[in-house]
């Protein structure tokens, strides 16, 4: 009986094959690379699972010959050729060890309006300029887990589709809405004119605490910063309130992810 | 007119006096470097600074040329020898790109009783057997910002002095006080024996609201599980109180550094 997967067996690392999974540390290389051909990674099997599952059309896979068995079920449905590699040829591959033995590249979609992504939202978090993956994907899930709705990005905002960040979100940037806002200038009126209330998370001599700021507020937009400099003088002025989360005085303070999760906690509870 | 400094230039990165600073990325090959030798690592101007002004002693210093005038006013008093080296020379040394260009390497000091850790501390972070260093400072970190005042850590619980933690904690190691518990069968008990009341943050079928379960709690020792299994059903049971944080059903949840941020938020306010 035939195979009823298109697994394809490789043992040369330099297959053209495996373009699309090389060199997966070199964070400028993979950029180009994946926003020219448009696609993005998903690895481990339950963010794979998650990025089909979310309706992403794989353009192939990558496993080791063991994880084949637990994603035959969505791998087979795809269509997509899988390509299986004894572990440490995928070591030379991608540059690193590949702790969940799983990858999958998947065609990127075209954003959506800003409109469909707010569409029936209550709570929305707006990152202005996150540059880390990591956080980004921290925030994702910090957002979904606390109930918030959909997250828009400002233009210089990290990619959510970059592998570390689908990582570190385990995948909620498959099931939160989201896309970039075109105008960055007017990003915040424009939401106020669209019935929201910003909110954003700042340093400014106005601020009150978080809860004080999102109470009795109906649609909400908590706005975020940079990890270095917070939001720009421009949102944090646009924004119609601003907000602290208190802390101790002295040299501690919270990172972007841990004080986000503290903030979508204090917004879900308003 | 002689340097003050005790710089020395170098210029062979396998030079033996720069042992201490070897393969920061092999984490097994440090572990045991590290522990052997009574040693650990602070990178990072601000970082370093903190470690010494927590009265930690410097076993040398290691740094690019234009790190030294930053350092100069706490390496100088130091009485350390400093290693001065181009920038690709340490990373060869390291294994991997320095950011923030200046590394100390201190002497450990020897862990206080729990009970002076404990004394006058109202708010105590209690964590089981936390195997990410990144958790570890993150928690680290949030904890100081959010008002708690020390930290107790399970035998098997990652290092928090390790080199990860202590650049993602920035330094809340050196101003928190903190220490290993001798035993950890008894730890929680032992802990309400002393007049703590111990909350675990837990998925148990009789785990309130973080915010109940802290409500009206004078001295609170709140209780954190590992990133994979979470707690041992040990200390699960043997926690005064089970508390989760409420999220939204379905696939999302909280990483361990984003609940513990939360759960030390809600705890703040109690």
């Amino acid at each position: 009986m035939a195979d009823p997967l298109r697994t394809i067996e490789i043992d040369d690392p330099a297959d053209p094959r495996l373009a699309d999974y090389r060199d997966l540390r070199d964070v400028e290389l993979r950029k180009h690379l994946e926003s020219e051909h448009g696609l993005f990674l998903a690895e481990g099997e339950k963010v794979v699972r998650r990025a089909l599952e979310a309706g992403h059309r794989a353009r192939s896979f990558l496993m080791a010959p063991r994880w084949l068995d637990g994603l035959r079920d969505v791998v087979e449905p795809s269509g997509a050729p899988c390509y299986v590699l004894p572990e440490p040829l995928i070591e030379e591959v991608t540059g690193f060890h590949v702790h969940r033995g799983a990858l999958a590249s998947l065609h990127r979609r075209p954003l959506p309006p800003v409109e469909d992504v707010l569409e029936g939202a209550r709570s929305v978090l707006v990152l202005e300029d996150l540059v880390d993956h990591t956080n980004v994907g921290a925030v994702f899930r910090s957002g979904a887990a606390l109930g918030f709705d959909a997250v828009l990005l400002a233009p210089r905002c990290a990619d959510p589709l970059y592998r570390r960040s689908v990582k570190v979100g385990m995948g909620a940037v498959f099931t939160t809405p989201w896309t970039r806002v075109p105008d960055w200038y007017d990003a915040l009126p424009d939401l106020s004119h669209r019935g929201f209330t910003t909110v954003a998370l700042t340093l400014s001599p106005d601020s009150v605490p978080i809860e004080d700021a999102v109470a009795g507020v109906d649609r909400l937009a908590l706005v975020l910063g940079s990890e270095g400099h917070g939001l720009s003088a421009r949102w944090e002025s646009a924004a119609d309130r601003r907000a602290i989360i208190p802390m101790r005085a002295g040299i501690d303070s919270l990172n972007v992810a841990a004080a986000t999760a503290v903030a979508c906690y204090a917004a879900a509870r308003r």
